[in-house]
């Protein structure tokens, strides 16, 4: 038996299954170096990915998705309007909201939008360790996009940007710990190092939380089940590419390939979860 | 025998050996999430990718092109003025020009730019059912970018869009249907679902009509020998990929190379095709 | 024993190793079509890739990158500002940057734009032989993005365009000739046809130039390790698929593989150097 607070696999693999049969339309306003591998991830998983930044029509979009995820990599001024337009869309709309902040602390800017952009509410942060002390206002020492900050140092900051936002804070890494405002805490344990060596992996990720937000109204249930999902895959390719010496390039291709055709009990049988 | 105007697949076939000897240059301007991979299928077809997009070039680069494509994927208000100047560049020099009206119905915005631009009578004009249907000024029900009508449906639709550009309509799905403004029709039934399930398998489809139409001076026979090729060639690749239990990712890995290997042999013993 | 000036394959795979342990940022602004590709090339080598364009950040993110790359494959008006911004900050902090001038010579627009680009004397650039050929104000009939210019005719014009920057000019084809404005001259005779039929492998060789840059002071080594190391991945990697019956598809995947996997026996006993 499991307690509805602290779902186990098969629990968190029913909504797997839903989002497979209701393909929710995730509205994407990612940076151009993630755009085709997360619209394939989306596709991978189920869902049906659309991409658009023009301002006069991403609310229009907001409207007719189920979810929508912001990221800033490669930060532009001029959709910067849009981002916060988007995420303020979901909120007044009461749907599910993704914000990744790529890099944050990297540049001044970068914390200046982000800033701006928490403002917004998002119902789900997820970053690297350093990312997530950055925009709670620590010092994360980010180096470009990459993180240098252990996940466990980071767990206050993410309490703290929790408090902040009312939402949901995912601090991923070899460990990927989730966590919400009321106090709920879990910790993942899956993946792969070969998950940093692909662009879009952790970018992906945030998509793949959107996607599980618009089928679970709990958001923080919604990203404990995307993040397991997504670490889960990321291991089993790990494992299947090992298998045939091959190297990032075909990690990538299998990274596609498990996300669509995992099994419940591949799930379940390699899940490493649990809670505080 | 062939007749001229319902051409067999040996026929068609002729245009594929034309092609991958003149290695024409196609000038795209498309959307963010399939750049990449639309260059890499023009370039396993044996064509030469170009995308520009800026106002102060896209004439110059259209003017030393064989065809031209525009793809409003990732619609974006500063490139509107590009994308009319190459469709009216291509229309003044007599050159071949396809129109992609990705999520046509999805937004006012959409639906508003598309107006504008088949204004300047693109020779070809490729969507699914939701989109045409969209174009032609029916509802369509598009749910963000994946069609949600019936094929068949849209056919009134296309037939009254290709009076209106005075050109080819192709309406994309399950089954392909190609016609003109002089009344040919043929209906490609070829394919498979995995098309849908990696991103910009249609926008390329896109692309390999403005290659054709760089090589075959009539526009309804380019259109037609890509979606014929296209069609095989997503046919063969989901063959392959059964046949070693690969998902998506090694199914977009397989498209570009069943596309640069497929043999005369191969195409006419897969090809569907018939006329009305 | 190995002439300092003259490195020999072990001498430059010294650098290899070395990009392998100090995992240098790279920042780049490049095009949209192979943002993705070369952000994984750049991890398959060791590197960590950051794309940001922003001229608001622009300048902190060259400050903590160890070196820069320009690509203008997709031109922007709005992003020439950034372009410059990029290569002066590196100019003045020492550090090394890299010029991709794609399709140069196509159109009006990019040649006055690389003009100016070039005033900021980045330390390599690195093109096709009609691209640098167009640099060095010869007609070098380029076709759209592809060389139609022997690489042999273009030496002339890149001694002329080493001595304008100052720097380093690598005029890549079928062999690669790498020059400096000291005269320094190395001839490369590796690679593979393929490398032309996937979108962004010669972005690439811009990209990994920049990495290695970043690690070894000495410029026009850093080009030659790089290119030597790129040309050897290309072929082993055409000898990769040619076993498995493969097309280009499998081909961009194997590439990344290779890259991550090569080892000093392989790359020492594949490199064909020389020197004039």
């Amino acid at each position: 038996m499991t307690h509805p607070e602290q779902p186990n696999a098969a629990a968190l693999w029913r909504d797997v299954v839903v989002l497979r049969e209701q393909t929710p339309l995730v509205h994407s306003i990612t940076n151009f170096v993630v755009m085709q591998f997360n619209a394939n991830v989306l596709l991978s998983i189920g869902a049906s990915p659309v991409m658009a930044h023009a301002v006069e029509e991403v609310a229009d979009m907001a409207r007719i998705a189920g979810a929508v995820v912001v990221n800033i990599g490669t930060l532009d001024a001029q959709w910067i309007p849009s981002m916060r337009l988007v995420l303020e869309t979901a909120r007044i709309l009461g749907k599910p909201s993704v914000l990744d902040p790529v890099g944050a602390g990297a540049t001044a800017y970068r914390n200046e939008v982000l800033a701006m952009l928490l403002q917004e509410k998002p119902s789900v942060v997820r970053g690297n360790a350093s990312e997530i002390m950055s925009l709670a206002g620590m010092s994360g020492a980010t180096k470009g996009v990459d993180s240098t900050a252990r996940p466990e140092a980071a767990i206050d900051c993410a309490r703290a940007l929790c408090r902040d936002i009312g939402g949901v804070v995912c601090v991923s890494g070899p460990q990927d710990h989730i966590m919400d405002a009321s106090g709920r805490f879990a910790v993942l344990d899956n993946g792969h190092p070969w998950m940093t060596r692909v662009t879009g992996v952790g970018c992906s990720a945030s998509a793949v939380i959107a996607a599980f937000a618009a089928i679970q109204p709990d958001a923080w249930r919604a990203c404990l089940t995307a993040m397991a999902f997504w670490g889960v895959v990321g291991e089993l390719a790990a494992a299947k590419v090992s298998l045939t010496g091959g190297g990032t390039g075909t990690y990538a291709t299998a990274l596609l390939d498990i996300s669509g055709q995992i099994t419940e009990e591949q799930f379940c049988s390699t899940l490493r979860v649990s809670y505080r």
